[in-house]
């Protein structure tokens, strides 16, 4: 960053790093990835290429930038969860987030371009696994406190774990699949499959495991 | 297809498409759609580019094919399980070959790359949900048969049927973000997770519905 681009406020920088993500969002979405030039992210964000070359230093790093927001948004919200008091009814409660977020047609594009890209470009995937590790770890740590019947043994939270994360990742790719599904029939199945993940081994009906 | 073509026996033809489906689901996964060209293909798959032309018009007419093949692979394993004396039983069972299926990475990075694709190009997204509609309208027949206190309500199974397929969808995603998943304890949450797909509205934790 040059001293142009330092003297700036953070929270000027902030906005302009925003503005070139969103712009870029846009362009890997119409595109591709590949196909997607630095110039065009330039011209749908209304600054020159010059003026993105301060803040990301080429495509990877725009993609970087995307993967760790979303990271983040996911991190806080079920750091948020993470304080419910009744925690198993809060993760079946809100589960629409999840839904709606994934359902999002835009966003879904996105993550299904990002995810194509990871698959053949090896700093994009350590990027992608990177973050993801993080929001596992975190779905982990709610689990086991929703579930303390599960947590005793972590190949069974693994399981689970991942399972629900297939869960909403699939939502993804039923948005693109399906973009006239009725959210109110799947959130009331997204909801059943949650309880069923959070109930102890042996399958218990609700989402609440005994202590 | 010209005089040449038609001459050879079908199954010869049929090979000879197999092998281009082949080297060209390894290019797309290796470089993109968009970045390989019908001429790295032709050389992967050993053969001129003419030929190719013969039997596919371009690399959405291989796309469709691609996507057709696997519907029909997925349309005839769920006929097979239709006949099974016990379908609750059956489909927990069987979860097992949609998992392996699902979390072959090759596999995997193709299904991905397709979606990518599809989401920018019209005819794609066309060929792919007509072969999703495919499987979607056999998943819905086994559960109505596997669950027929679902039966009656259209919501209720439309729901449980996309939230499934998100399921398995989702396990191509954890495919890539988590190559090195426990299969075991994959497999033990995603029957938890279809049982209680199967199980009635208030949620029996068996998957056996009441007639």
């Amino acid at each position: 960053m040059n001293e142009n681009v330092k003297s700036r406020t953070p929270e000027r920088n902030e906005q302009r790093r925003r503005q070139i993500l969103d712009a870029a969002a846009d362009c890997f979405q119409r595109r591709g990835f590949h196909a997607a030039s630095m110039a065009e992210i330039s011209k749908a964000a209304g600054m020159s290429v010059g003026h993105i070359y301060h803040y990301f230093a080429n495509k990877e790093a725009i993609i970087r930038a995307m993967v760790e927001a979303r990271a983040q948004e996911i991190v806080e919200k079920m750091d948020a969860m993470r304080r419910h008091p009744d925690l198993p009814a809060a993760m079946v409660e809100k589960a629409d987030e999840g839904l709606d977020k994934n359902l999002e047609r835009n966003s879904a594009a996105l993550k299904i371009e990002i995810l194509a890209e990871a698959a053949r470009n090896p700093a994009i995937h350590e990027t992608l696994c990177a973050s993801d590790r993080v929001g596992m770890g975190k779905l982990k740590e709610i689990l086991q406190a929703a579930a303390p019947a599960l947590a005793g043994d972590p190949r069974i939270v693994e399981g689970r774990v991942a399972i629900m994360a297939a869960l909403f990742d699939g939502l993804a790719i039923r948005a693109l699949l399906q973009p006239d599904a009725d959210r109110t029939a799947l959130l009331a199945a997204l909801r059943v499959a949650i309880r069923a993940l959070l109930s102890e081994p042996a399958g218990a009906p609700n989402g609440r495991a005994p202590r």
